[in-house]
């Protein structure tokens, strides 16, 4: 299995989720973070690459702690190092 | 603040907490992730950049769900997008 595949999709809809939640729309996450809505929206469905600076960028325009955009079921023995 | 140097400073803790409680040593990371061991300790004391597929070797080699490395407490609020 591809672990970043497969993560940047849970991550991407965990920040979808949250953002819905918190009634921001892509507009104003692109307003917070400069990352253009078009772009938000690739991230929110895992078409693009995550890097950790992207992922602090979402967490501080939804005010939420990192964690729970890895609030997901996961099973990391499921996956190699190598992956 | 600096979001990204703080952050990496409590990600590298909860990394040495997981690996001393899981009794794995620098030497058996590096085994399983392929990163020296002095770069682990690097990591640890969050002197080196992670990456979200670094992060993700760590999280295989101590076989913990990503959110795990994220366990530490961290107000969002303080810190702005553009830090």
């Amino acid at each position: 299995m591809e672990l970043n595949a497969d993560l940047q999709k849970y991550i991407g809809k965990r920040i979808s989720e949250i953002r819905s939640k918190n009634n921001q729309t892509q507009q104003d996450i692109e307003f917070l973070t400069g990352i253009d809505s078009a772009e938000v929206s690739k991230y929110e469905s895992g078409k693009r690459n995550l890097t950790l600076k992207t992922l602090m960028k979402f967490a501080s325009a939804l005010q939420v702690h990192p964690k729970e955009l890895f609030d997901f079921e996961f099973d990391i023995k499921k996956y190699r190092v190598e992956e």
